[in-house]
């Protein structure tokens, strides 16, 4: 249990993760769908889900290095829900995921991957995780909920922000509510392409 | 009149340029002061305040390209009264500035540079400005409701945002309020050091 726990997630210029008025037609919120556009580009994203071709360069790069030395993910289960249609059924994870909700419910196996659902909160979930990662790291995709409440106990060590140059208005905010005395960060990297800039946080305890 | 109206202005992670609570103790706000560390290092403000020594690299070079080819600033009211106190009698600009203003006064005049102060509001404080400016930039340097109101107008052609990755948790936000239909980006760079982050965003028509 020696890895660390990295949060890796797109943000509007705004501060939003996902924007305002979602619903089925519109799952990620009006224009939600653009913080992705980045990465659904990437050769690295689109190896893992089966299609050739792509964009390299400093984007592909964030991606691989998103999964590189992970062992488990932890997500909302409101990003399960929205990915799992699109996911089928080889999902692009290849490795434990779990899932914080409120029901409890069976876990599922798909491919390489398995989804296991926790009840325990966040901090639950990230303790289950970083016991199936072992040495690995653990990897937070969101959504913002469950991203604010684990940097408010201290329990991520990096956060891997993508800025994307749009305003979404509303939605999601990823910082809002947190306190500045107690989430600190200190930067070891900015660097962007055309349409992202990555920025590599770590958590100062 | 051919030169482009560019943005420049350093903000939070969680979308301030200045924090909560200002007032004469802490001008702007709780933990505002931070937002700029990193350009009062370089040794391009440096040089400018008559000081030596200072950092170089990327930060200082966005310094330099930020007053390179301006031959005019808009700033607002608030941003000036913070200002003058530090500034003294050779303020950094060395060119007209126009202040933004509800009360008409007299300009001034300190060794290089003038200060006019305009009531005709954001609008016509670039209008003058550009005229000033001639086949130069004109560079509006805050506050956020001088810059929100200039965006919702369309007079802004660049963005250089500087990201600095700490959170305020309330303040003058950036872009609230802004309609993301309307103020559309496209990014030319982005690049960081390890205490912020510089994106260059070209405003889309």
């Amino acid at each position: 249990m020696s890895g660390t726990v990295k949060v890796d997630i797109s943000m509007s210029l705004d501060g939003y993760v996902a924007g305002p008025d979602d619903g089925p037609e519109q799952p990620l919120g009006r224009g939600g769908e653009g913080l992705h556009e980045w990465v659904v580009a990437t050769e690295g994203w689109r190896e893992r889900h089966g299609y050739e071709g792509g964009t390299r360069g400093v984007d592909s790069q964030m991606l691989e290095e998103a999964f590189a030395g992970v062992g488990a993910i932890v997500m909302g289960r409101r990003m399960f829900d929205l990915g799992e249609p699109y996911w089928g059924e080889d999902p692009p994870f290849r490795m434990p995921v779990f899932v914080v909700t409120h029901e409890p419910r069976e876990a599922i196996v798909r491919g390489k991957t398995t989804f296991a659902f926790v009840t325990g909160g966040p901090e639950g979930a990230v303790e289950l995780a970083r016991k199936a990662a072992g040495d690995g790291d653990v990897s937070i995709g969101g959504g913002a909920d469950v991203i604010r409440q684990l940097l408010g106990a201290g329990l991520v060590d990096q956060v891997r922000l993508h800025v994307v140059p749009v305003l979404l208005g509303g939605g999601a905010s990823l910082f809002e509510g947190l306190d500045p005395e107690q989430v600190r960060f200190e930067q070891e990297r900015g660097i962007g392409s055309d349409g992202v800039t990555h920025l590599l946080l770590r958590v100062v305890r």
